[in-house]
């Protein structure tokens, strides 16, 4: 099964749909089943002592999945979050980027399922993994 | 066993230790095992068509989380969130505030558990449902 | 929105479609959108020490949301578990039956999603809580 | 950071602690941080239609969760689930056995967070996945 959408398309849909936070996000690679996005730590993603937020760490795993799932099925705003599970295992480094690897592990016809490790750039241990669950729209509808 | 800290306290101690998301937040309800917290829904929390987004959500399941473990344990910033479990239940309603309705399950030695509804104000379906363990610092270390 | 199914229908259903576990499981109390069901622990439940295994525990919290999720829709043993979170809190007593009380807080029309607490028959604090989701056939469908 | 049991250790160790489901088990392939292991799937596992049952899928993750968590860490009892995710992505494959493979994600002072991917044999599409946390007694006591 091909991509449907390149980084670029990716980039230029996200620019679109979620002009607030399209920026935080750089993603880094893409294959079928498999992206790497990072986020782009700033003031804003921070807690005191200089660690990255839950709620940030969240919507990084969330953007992955999303693209991640898009780039195989094409540009559906209307995949929804069903389901998130996290585990927070670390502390992220102070002042580094953090950088989700996500799989694709189904794409079914209603569900999609990922899972990823996340990482403060420099860091092999990962700081985060999580799984999450996409409802998908039935085919032909598109937003 | 008794409350710690009460309403009042929690208010002080969220505004000192996250003087950055602090009064988005507002404490509605507070008993042993028990606390209702509210989001209150700006700009910045609404992706288009004006739902609350995700990390929104997450935000607010963990401040009621953290905020009803520390009201049976006292003021310790060091108790950190280790798992999440979040199912996005239906899309909040446009312009109303969120309500999560908190409650602990759990409170061992190390780990506390909770888990909790999450509402649109003025609507008896719940949003979400979450599911929030917390790793306590051990007795007398204090932050 | 009524029952489709009350106890003693959910009875034979189990008896029919789960005849290797069935005799396991005894309903307690049944409400549109709640459920308590028991389960008669036995020996092949134990591990060492007495304690219920936690494939007990896990049987047990699906079967309580699958004929909470059945009493709503009727007889469709189609609907399939998708995704299931428990957090294990306390053992469980040695030799006591255990208790798992299921809420259905979501039902759509595709996805239907549960949560529950589980006790050991005399004690007031659960052992364990668990939310699973259930992917519902189309309507018409039934098995 | 060595192995501190291998897997002839790890079978000799089921057989003592787990003695009434050890044999349905066997261990393909131990490495540090990562282990396989199957279920051989009998009767008893499987549900009408010749499927895999929810609870032996849950027993293969929390066998390879473990099992992986005690090879680092050596012949510790006293570690215990506390926590538990499971993706059910696709029906298992009627008389084929199980795989898990096993992923340690972290390995903590106080907890151990592994996730899985469990596959019918000799199907490249997983069935599940999961991810499983422990915690793990203080340095020291072992059962």
């Amino acid at each position: 099964m091909a991509l449907r959408m390149d980084a670029a398309a990716l980039r230029v849909f996200l620019d679109q749909v979620f002009p607030q936070v399209a920026d935080e996000f750089e993603i880094i690679t893409l294959q079928e089943h498999y992206l790497e996005v990072a986020l782009k730590v700033k003031n804003k993603h921070l807690r005191p002592g200089g660690t990255v937020s839950g709620p940030s760490i969240f919507a990084l795993a969330d953007v992955a999945a999303y693209l991640n799932v898009l780039s195989m099925i094409g540009p559906k705003a209307l995949a929804v979050t069903t389901n998130c599970g996290i585990d927070f295992m670390r502390k992220p480094r102070a002042n580094a980027d953090l950088i989700a690897k996500s799989q694709l592990v189904k794409l079914g016809r209603s569900l999609a399922v990922t899972q990823c490790l996340i990482y403060s750039v420099g860091d092999c241990k990962p700081v985060a993994r999580a799984n999450l669950t996409y409802s998908l729209p039935p085919s032909g509808i598109q937003a």
